[in-house]
This record gives C-alpha cells, structure tokens and sequence, in this order.
C-alpha cells in the first residue's frame, strides 16, 4: 500500500511539473477554472476547528465567482489525521488544513506557529506572525517541504481540562494519568506525571472507566458536546499549555505557483478572514457553554495553584531552550518568539491587561 | 453651498435610483466594472486608522482581478472628517472609512460598535459583532440612513494619554483641562474635569503652551509621532475610556445592492482581513513605540490610582445607563452590550486573563 501511494506521489508531482515548472506569470491563463482538494486534521464540519476549511472554501468559490472551488475531506477521507502534511508536499492534495505542533517529528519549530507552553495569546502570535516577521519564518521552515503557510484560526487560551484527582499541591501531579499532547505532556512528565495520548473520540470511555485521571481538550464550546462533565469532577483552568494554538491552511507550492495572482490574493484574505472568524466564534460560544456547564450542570470551576502553575513554567522555559538548541533553525525561530513575547507582554502590561484588571474589580 | 449640496445629492440619488431600485439579481451586470470612491475621516495615510481603507482598495482590486477600483480620499479632500457618514448617507460617495462614535449626535447607539468607556475589548467586540448578535442590529440601526457597516480595523486599548499634572487622587481631577471626545470627557466632566476638543494637529502646540493640562490620542505608535513626550511629563494608562475601538467601513445601500454577488463577498471578506490586520500592527508597532519611548526618550509611565479608576466606572455606568434610558433603540443595543460583556468577562477571567495572570508573575 505505502509503495502504491509513494508511486501515485510521484506521478502526481510529474503529472504535475509539466504545467507549473516552467510556467511564467504571462503564462497563466487567468480564465481557467479549478477544483482543489483540501484534507483536513478533523472529522468533517466539527464544530470549530472543522468548519474552518468549509468556510475558506465557500469564501474562496463565491469570491472567485466560482472560478475555484475546493472541496474539503474530513479527517480518514482521503488520509489520516496526521497524514496532512505529507499529502500536501507530495502534491497528492493541494491543500490541508492542520495544526503546526503535529509535525513536530519532522519540523520542530513548527510548534511555535501553533501555540508552546506560557507562549502567545491569539493577539499576540497575529500580530508576531503578520508584522512581527513570524510569517516569513514560517514560510522559510515549511519551503523545503515545498509548503506553503497562512495562519488559518485560533481557538483561544484553552481550559487546562476536566479532573477526577484534585490538585492542591504538585504533589498531586506525581503519578497523575492525563492526556495532554505535545510540549505539555512532556512538562507534566517531568514534573512526576503520566502523559497519555489518545484520540478525541476515546476520551469520554477512558475519564469514566479511570483508564485516564484527567484530560485537556479545547474548552467550554467544544468539551460541552463531548459531555466531559458527566464523566468528571473538576474543570481546572488556565490552559498555560495552549495559551493562543493557531491553526494553519497549507498549501503545495507548485499548485500555488499555477494559479493567477487574484486567486492567490483571494486564497490569503479568505483565510485570513476566517483566522479571525474562528476566534469570534470560540470566544462567543465558549462563554455561552461555559454558562450552561456551570448554571445547568453544576460544573465545579478550580484554579490551579500557584504553586503548580510556577512549577510548570519553570520546566517549560527549561524544555524550550533545550529545544532551540537542537538546530540553527529552532533556535532562529525561538529567539524571535521570545523576543515578541518579552515585548509584547510589558506592552499589554500597561494596555488591555491593566484595563482588564479595572474592569474585572 | 448647502443647497447646492441638497441638489447636487438630490440629483445623484435620483440619477442612481435608475439603476438600482429595479434592479433584480439577474439584472446584475456581472462584468461590468465600478469605479468607487470611499471619504474617510482621517488624513491621508495617517499611519494605522488611515492604511486601513487603502488596504481594502488594494485587496479589492487584487482579488477582482481590477474589475472594482475604489479611490480613498483623506479628510477634507473631498468632504471633512466628519462629513463622511452624510456623504455615504446620501450616496454623494459610494464608501467611507469612519468611527461611529462621531455620529452620536445622529445615531446616539452607533457608540457601542466603537467603544464605550468600561466596555468590550478588541476581541470581545469582534466576537460581540459576528457572533453575538451584534452587527444585526448595527445594520438595523443604520438602515434608516441607507447604510450598511462593516466592521473595519481596531487599535487595541488605547493609552490614557499624555499629563503635566500629576494625577494622585481624585482631587487631581478638578479643574483638569484634557483633550478627551465622547462618554470618556462626559465622565471627566462629571469628575470634575474640563474636557476639551481639539483636532490631532493642534495638540502638541496646546501641551506645550499649557492651553491643556493633559490629551489622550491613541497609543504609542502614533502618539510617538506626535511627539507628545517632547511636551508633556507623564504617559499614564489604562485607557479606560477606549478599551478596544472597532472603525467602520460605511457603504450606500442603493451603491451595494448595484453590486454583483461577488463583489460584495470580495468587499465584505477584505475588511474583516483588515479589520484583523490593523489590530496586529497596532500591538507589533505599538510594542516597539512604548519601548522608544521609555528607553531612549525616558518617558515615565504612570498607572491611573485605584480610587480614580473606580470613579470613572461607577459615572461611565452611570452616563450608560442614561443613554439607554433617551428611547427603545438605544436601550436594545445596550441590552445586548451589556449581556454580552457580563458573559465574557466571566468567562475571560478563567481562561486568557487567568492565563496572563500566571505568566505575567
């Protein structure tokens, strides 16, 4: 089967090459019409996350006068969940819709563009992205992938998640059984706990039957659906692990090379409408689900303590540096990012924190 | 002049409604290409506010491969600053980049689709407008005017602004000569305070020779342009007054039912990209301001003292409240504000405020 796709791959890309490899902008005919596929990390049109890519696609078709339309495939369609990546470098689909930190195998520093530990809020990594030179990075890192980026939605600072242990104390993390992915399990292990991995659709079964004592997830808007709160005591907040996670349109470089420019102009402003569209939309049902969990369900709301929290910031400063001195390349990316983030937080120190903190007395 | 201008309306009106009022979709020339003009309220390329409408054209023409051309005209070029909402209104100019909070005197709810004092955030107001309910009833309101807004950039919470007296109580406040517009100089005047207006450019010259006491403007992106600290002692925040302004782009409701399908896609799905854009370089441009200003200007920056802050909000709510009572239309809007903040603030106080919280110790 891998050698029958690794084959389809190549005569894709051959299949391929001829029209886009010595294709000069006078070339493109500006009247050609096309039909893209874009694969996707989530199961088709979840809430959130999955309705992303429909809506770029529905933009992108009316605003192209249906010159483009871009049919979207659910995560196991046409490839894996984590298979994304690889079938938009190969060519074997034009675009995905995905998260950054899944790569992290293969491109390390693409977790940066996603969201790390005590990293950027959903303002911050836009505004680091689009004028603080993230995008150009971002860019640099996926070229050799032959991949090209957008910024593609932000679900906004997630819950930490839902509990059946309390925690008082670090204390309480030794030993604690909880799946939470990425830079986050590897703090919570090193900070005496268990990081499990398991799908979303697995999580309900294993909270209630003790497989696992905790699990993060999105927040209200999406942990609601998945009835979380019938299968545990606590919802634990911040979610210092995933404080602003921006999700990513990726796109094949010669199939992007091969369209005419207004295409390529309406492809990057749908999607950077759609960035922000996905924000409002969490932030607008997040509140409204956090409502109905705590006044219909009883849901009992905990802060981690402060304690735990320092805690974890220490390992998690500790595991980034490590990280960026893997290879030139992370650590380029890393410098800039915590460059903005010094910045950027002394700024909000003194603007929306502090009228934040005003409002909130 | 004034009933050369009635006329001169009357004429376009008329000469328009040709056009449009029988108009049927199909009727719709879908190739036929426009050439719009958009008045705007601020000078020509003033940096943030001013690119925004520049930006849209340029993502306009782009994307409709130059079938729809829209020239952006500076304050005073074609009407004044504040002659842009009558502009559009009447259909003298298809578009126009603005603030609604200048048309309180016309449409006193236009205020809460800016910013009220004490009120929503850059992405709660977002949120508020495409998820909660908001922008319906923006529409609702400004129909009568034959208008239709979209929502069009936003500079993140302002700075409170520039002093040469200190402010250490409320005691301060009296006497207090400041440039402030709107609810934010009602609140000072009821404080004590007298709040003056005074156009950007007179500004620096009124500091200096002690015509004023103090002045806000925006943040440290333009104000260091100003040169507002080579006149004045003290930069204090919170900018409780403008916690997040949302601008408008304003369209002629007879220019936008003229429009094919997807040019009106094209024009709506454009702003809400800068709507975005013009927040991220605000907070990159204002971070590397504040840092200038502090490091090589020594700028001092003063926190508003508790017992100050907390007057302002109990008159802001006060004048708020007020307003809503003037007639039904008002009340509406403020209703749906008002339910819309309390939720999210409880909800953004356990996830990014609790986040921040914890990052920022």
């Amino acid at each position: 089967m891998k050698k029958f796709i690794y084959l389809f791959t190549l005569i894709f890309i051959f299949g391929c090459s001829k029209d886009t490899e010595t294709q000069s902008e006078e070339d493109i005919d500006k009247d050609k019409t096309y039909n893209w596929r874009l694969v996707t990390s989530w199961p088709k049109n979840y809430p959130g996350l999955g309705m992303a890519p429909e809506r770029i696609a529905d933009l992108v078709e009316e605003m192209s006068d249906g010159q483009m339309k871009i049919t979207v495939y659910g995560a196991g369609e046409q490839v894996p969940a984590f298979g994304v990546f690889d079938a938009v470098s190969s060519g074997a689909h034009q675009m995905g819709h995905s998260g950054g930190y899944f790569w992290k195998g293969k491109v390390p520093a693409a977790q940066f563009f996603t969201s790390v530990p005590f990293g950027l809020t959903a303002d911050e990594i836009n505004s680091w992205v689009n004028h603080g030179g993230g995008l150009e990075l971002w860019r640099e890192i996926y070229e050799p992938f032959n991949i090209y980026p957008i910024p593609a939605g932000n679900t906004g600072t997630q819950m930490f998640g839902w509990f059946n242990k309390e925690i008082n104390s670090l204390e309480d993390i030794k030993g604690l059984k909880m799946r939470i992915p990425g830079i986050g399990g590897e703090v919570l292990k090193e900070a005496g706990g268990i990081p499990v991995t398991l799908p979303g659709g697995e999580l309900y079964t294993a909270l209630q039957t003790g497989v696992i004592d905790a699990t993060e997830w999105v927040g209200p808007y999406n942990d609601l659906t998945f009835g979380f709160h019938q299968a545990a005591k606590y919802y634990y907040y911040p979610g210092w692990h995933e404080p602003g996670p921006m999700l990513e349109l990726l796109i094949n470089i010669d199939a992007w090379n091969s369209l005419p420019n207004h295409l390529q102009v309406i492809i990057e402003t749908a999607t950077k409408a759609v960035n922000q569209d996905m924000l409002d939309e969490y932030l607008a049902k997040n509140n409204q689900a956090l409502t109905e969990l705590v006044e219909v369900h009883g849901v009992e709301l905990r802060k981690l303590p402060d304690d735990v929290i320092d805690e974890f910031e220490v390992i998690s400063n500790r595991i980034l540096e490590d990280l960026a001195k893997e290879d030139e390349t992370i650590a380029k990316v890393y410098d800039s990012y915590l460059n903005f983030k010094n910045n950027v937080s002394a700024y909000h120190q003194i603007s929306e924190d502090a009228f934040i903190e005003a409002r909130n007395k």
